[in-house]
């Protein structure tokens, strides 16, 4: 965890941005480009489906998105945070852009923290664990992964973690409302499931912890759950946080401050939505504008948004 | 789970072949073609790097093995499991031959099964759904999802199966060693995590049961749990149980015949190495074969593999 934690450092900001891009999220002009796109495919290529024709342009459009604002924040974040499932959604053309998004934040010097969830057992958690152990192939410094099967699925990646100096973020208490029907089931010796997984990660962690103090596996915590956040930072001293639900899904820089440790360090706080969509509330924006033009505003107000999170965590921290 | 049971009745049938390719379940003529390919792209142009060409080449290999196995077994199972885990481990040109052996499988006439373990929270659960929404791009009639973030992460599956025609797979007891570590710890009203995990997916499936009394949710249960298997077919009496664990992971027919319910329907138990691997135990496979050679070998034994496991079963069954 050492190199993320490093970055923090460099920029003075424990905040990801995250690079979740849907088709609601981008400027009309984008989205009208990608029709156009389309059109110009089902003309060209009568054997080309509409979906394959969509998806392909639509992935072409989260690109130029994406971006335009790593290239707006690269120098004042440590790290972008781009969720899978939305490039996954547009099938393989969607995960080159994942791909190529990872690339380029990469290129900018980011740290790429691959949100995948993935979780497995036995050799297929080896493979998964390619992420990391094929760094070529992904471009990810670090990936989210999914506890539900025990170490088994959890050894491979924290291998392939140690061999390409990386790091996983095991899921302990997630952020949205149903995440207590398992997690928080009560077990018989006092303590919650997700107390119980918490335990298992700071075990998991014991031998690759770095010169700050922190394991190579961490783990993802709700900013929507901030008692039980700040009880977890006292029973997990060596497991770094993940934090996302901070801004549009209600958590605040007030309920994140308990997830930190006693030197403002020990978590990394993940905003998507209130980053990357600011745009929307922008009167700089209007449909008037020409595509470049709606993209540069995308940018600043990404960037003008992002300086607003690290500021305001920064002083809900006193740092 | 109307249409994988109508299929298991008509092949009389009631597995499923797993497709997870690996190097070293492959013959050595596919390797060394593969590697002839490698050195003919590296040679072709000199900005790709090793590990592209590789994986790149290793990706085609899979998917001949795959379509030989695919034509060897259309005719006598009801469905085939690809693992997108083998696949995600060589890059998007892995994913495209995922995609390209669904495709095969489902023209085929195969129910295809894809075990991509997914699991996530409301917008972004329901791009990774886009796997069944958006059949054209994955071809998959059902995917294996991940439970531990309760409803948020099962809600927009389901709606993409009911909408799609399609099944979901929820992990409940999964067949590894250390899936105890989570799933059975005990909570405070006896039951262990697992069986609440049980009671929750008989309860997501509740208003999309089928002709045949089962619900559109189903779970994944261990072969290697037999004891928990054949308590959780009385507690769930209307999920259709995926069963892994049979054959290489030790799980035997007498194993899972308490999975099945009282008509002998109820589950699909998955062999993947015991049919793809096979070949490895034929007296007729010599390295001195043709790469074509090798793979009619490869099929002829994943056939007679896939017949006596269909035999095993429907004896254990009494079918």
């Amino acid at each position: 965890m050492d190199r993320l934690i490093d970055a923090i450092a460099t920029v003075n900001n424990p905040s990801v941005v995250g690079l979740d891009p849907k088709p609601q999220l981008l400027p009309k002009q984008l989205l009208d480009e990608a029709r156009a796109d389309t059109a110009r495919a089902l003309e060209a290529d009568d054997s080309t489906s509409e979906t394959f024709a969509w998806t392909s342009s639509l992935a072409t459009a989260y690109l130029r998105f994406n971006l335009a604002i790593i290239d707006a924040v690269a120098d004042i974040v440590p790290a972008v945070k781009p969720q899978i499932a939305m490039y996954e959604a547009l099938g393989v053309n969607g995960l080159l852009v994942y791909t190529a998004t990872c690339r380029q934040a990469h290129d900018r010097g980011l740290y790429v923290l691959g949100d995948v969830k993935r979780g497995d057992i036995g050799s297929t958690a080896a493979a998964y664990a390619g992420h990391l152990s094929e760094h070529e192939l992904w471009m990810e410094d670090a990936v989210t992964v999914n506890p539900y099967l025990g170490v088994d699925g959890i050894t491979p990646f924290v291998d392939a973690a140690k061999e390409a100096d990386a790091d996983i973020f095991a899921l302990v208490k997630t952020s949205n409302p149903s995440s207590d029907e398992i997690q928080n089931l009560r077990t018989v010796d006092g303590a919650t499931v997700y107390e119980h997984v918490a335990d298992l990660v700071e075990q998991w962690g014991a031998d690759s912890i770095g010169e700050h103090g922190y394991s190579r596996v961490g783990a993802v915590v709700g900013a929507t759950h901030p008692q039980e956040g700040r009880e977890l930072r006292e029973r997990m001293p060596h497991t770094f946080f993940l934090v996302p639900g901070y801004g549009a899904q209600g958590g605040t820089a007030a309920d994140v401050a308990g997830m930190f440790d006693e030197h403002g360090s020990g978590a990394i706080v993940n905003s998507s939505r209130g980053i990357i969509a600011s745009w929307r509330n922008s009167e700089r924006y209007s449909e008037d504008l020409s595509c470049d033009e709606a993209l540069k505003v995308v940018a600043s107000c990404a960037r003008a948004a992002a300086t607003t999170m690290r500021d305001n965590l920064n002083a809900a921290l006193g740092r």
